[in-house]
């Protein structure tokens, strides 16, 4: 029986997303992209733009589990404060459907797939791209991150 | 025909909400208090109280605008991670609801009921109380703070 884990890179602008589906050691992506949202529209539909869509990607991939990765800002709290509140969104989803959730910071997706806490966007994307045998590197950005969380999470679930 | 607005103090451990009702010069409060969430809870589960309970008050209360007021946080960046994504729960609640928002900054609510931005908390109660013609003060802090920035939100209200 597969395992499936429902990666998300939390933003406001761009929601990244991906679908791991883990069978004994072999994993495959199933659905992944990025949810964009405009300046243009208001804070509040965009909040309801990122609820809707990341509402239909959980219903195409029914996911066991989803993993967010944690935010960290310095100084630049004006963006946290946007991004925070679309993050809660995205949490709310999560226990709407009583997903269970796991909250990998970025040094521990980048040790699950490189095996260092201190890899470099390149080797993630490397990575993923690898274990989940993809043609080519997976775009925006944020997509690629969202399918490294969710191999995260997978690995995350080996030792529970 | 009156004019209902909806205010909202956000955070993660108690999020105070209070209606009131605006017929020419007179308020009137209608349902206010603070739904609480507790720690042994997890983040999870108490975002979704949150957001299933203030659903229920905006049933009741059925506003034509909402006032949440705008957080702002120094350096303790860990509370207001937590702070801005309950924030965010409320504020999807907005969009769904499809009803108009303000946020007032803490300065303008002190400005709108007292005069002057600098005001410290006592006043700001003493003024709901007296806005209201309410009996005592409302408890906790929090749900005052939702009835200031509902008076606020109904004074933002006046030039549109």
């Amino acid at each position: 029986m597969d395992t499936v884990c429902l990666g998300i890179d939390p933003g406001l602008a761009r929601v990244g997303y991906g679908a791991v589906a883990q069978s004994g050691f072999k994993l495959r992506a199933l659905n992944y992209g990025c949810i964009e949202t405009s300046p243009k529209m208001s804070f509040t539909e965009r909040l309801l733009r990122i609820y809707d869509e990341m509402q239909t990607q959980i219903k195409i991939c029914k996911p066991d589990l989803v993993s967010i990765e944690r935010l960290f800002f310095g100084r630049n709290t004006t963006t946290a404060e946007f991004v925070y509140q679309a993050r809660g969104v995205v949490m709310l989803l999560v226990a709407q459907n009583n997903l269970p959730v796991v909250e990998p910071k970025p040094n521990q997706i980048k040790l699950a797939l490189c095996g260092t806490g201190s890899a470099v966007k390149s080797q993630i994307q490397g990575m993923v791209q690898k274990f989940l045998a993809l043609e080519e590197i997976p775009k925006p950005d944020d997509t690629a991150d969202a399918l490294a969380a969710a191999v995260t999470g997978l690995a995350f679930k080996i030792p529970s």
